[in-house]
């Protein structure tokens, strides 16, 4: 079994993987990953694990891991089992690095576009194992609070459903440019891959894939957590090279 | 002549208008706004005029202009030459009250989209001269804003037509999510209307007028100043009712 450490900027997800298959997820508050790490490992019999984003964790909170468990920190130096073709990959978010992993394993002779609907929508484009690159642009939430900062009058919202493109009060508004925009945007980027690329399978991803699959007219996959997916595909891939 | 008046948060627009065409514009920073008015008001013969958002001017100025100028203050309780279907109109932006005017006017038997493209993106729709509602989308410079705020990591760029859907850097995959999914977004949007509303023109408005417009697909008829032409609009409505 194999444990992936997934660390946002608040919460750090960890998953617990048996052959090809996420057996457990765990969401815990980052302050109590030693504690949480622990208890995992007690439970489930972890041979080894991945951590992402650690930029962000301590030091000492690292150090400790380490001494618990045999870990690869995924950073830009990490093999991973495809070939980048990013002109600058040291900037490259450690979360898209892993869903291109993951797009290279599980699809490696088609084109593969990934999005991610996070704190950012990211898309990324793998080509029969390379990747090209993609777009980032403001996320669901950033989009409401953004409206909300940088204007003096409008309202901070919860995301909803709008009920019409054509809003009728304030709220509805903000709820069909953001929302309705966020799902025009992606099926607008999705036909301009389609036309480029034939045979092409579109991946939705991150934290507002639910909210946002049911909304898009184009087909495709939605699994919440291919991020982690792909960090354990990283993972195989290192210990396979040992 | 007449002359309109744009308030904004800190630049003000001022137009100079003979019958329906726009003579002069000047724009300046809010604090001039007296000296302005007045060297405007010296050189061309102003016989009356419309000021737009004056919740940001201070009381004392707006004293001051209308001892120099018969002026009208557009809130919302102006009369409007349009029927006003918004189930909020007290949170209605005075500039998409004056779009909706223009619209209105401009267009009487058909069916307006308008979308104005400043700090905010806004839709309006207006349906033989009523007005329905549209969306607020975050515009081209907060999404820039809000990816370097929201997040650690990305840069705070200015904005760039992106050479290609697909960056290949982490700037570019800025100026592509940013740009290209604004680009997406207006065009999907603006095929929802016409899917459901034949006979639609399509009028794109606001600073990034000119930047956005030659990306569109769709067609569309450019004109980064139809707030003042609204403005216009509104004052001629009510000074044909005194």
């Amino acid at each position: 079994m194999e444990l992936i450490i997934d660390v946002g900027n608040t919460r750090v997800k960890a998953a617990v993987f048996e052959k090809d298959s996420l057996k457990e997820l765990v969401v815990f508050q980052k302050e109590k990953i030693i504690s949480e790490v622990k208890k995992i490992i007690k439970k489930h019999k972890i041979s080894s694990g991945i951590i992402s984003a650690v930029a962000t964790l301590s030091e000492d909170k690292l150090t400790k891991l380490h001494e618990i468990l045999s870990l690869i920190e995924l950073n830009h130096s990490t093999k991973v089992p495809f070939e980048n073709k990013y002109k600058t990959p040291n900037t490259l978010g450690v979360d898209r690095i892993a869903l291109a992993a993951y797009a290279a394993v599980n699809y490696s002779d088609t084109n593969v576009l990934l999005i991610d609907a996070g704190t950012c929508i990211t898309f990324d484009f793998v080509n029969k194992k390379a990747y090209l690159g993609g777009a980032i642009s403001p996320g669901l939430e950033m989009r409401y609070k953004s409206l909300n900062n940088y204007t003096s009058k409008l309202p901070l919202l919860k995301s909803q459903e709008p009920e019409n493109f054509i809003g009728d009060s304030t709220n509805s508004c903000i709820h069909s440019g953001v929302v309705n925009g966020i799902v025009n945007e992606i099926d607008g980027v999705i036909n301009q891959y389609k036309s480029k690329y034939q045979d092409l399978t579109v991946v939705l991803t991150g934290g507002d894939t639910n909210f946002l699959a049911k909304q898009l007219k184009n087909h495709i996959f939605a699994n919440p957590n291919l991020v982690l997916e792909g960090l354990h595909k990283i993972l195989i891939y290192n210990r396979a090279d040992d």
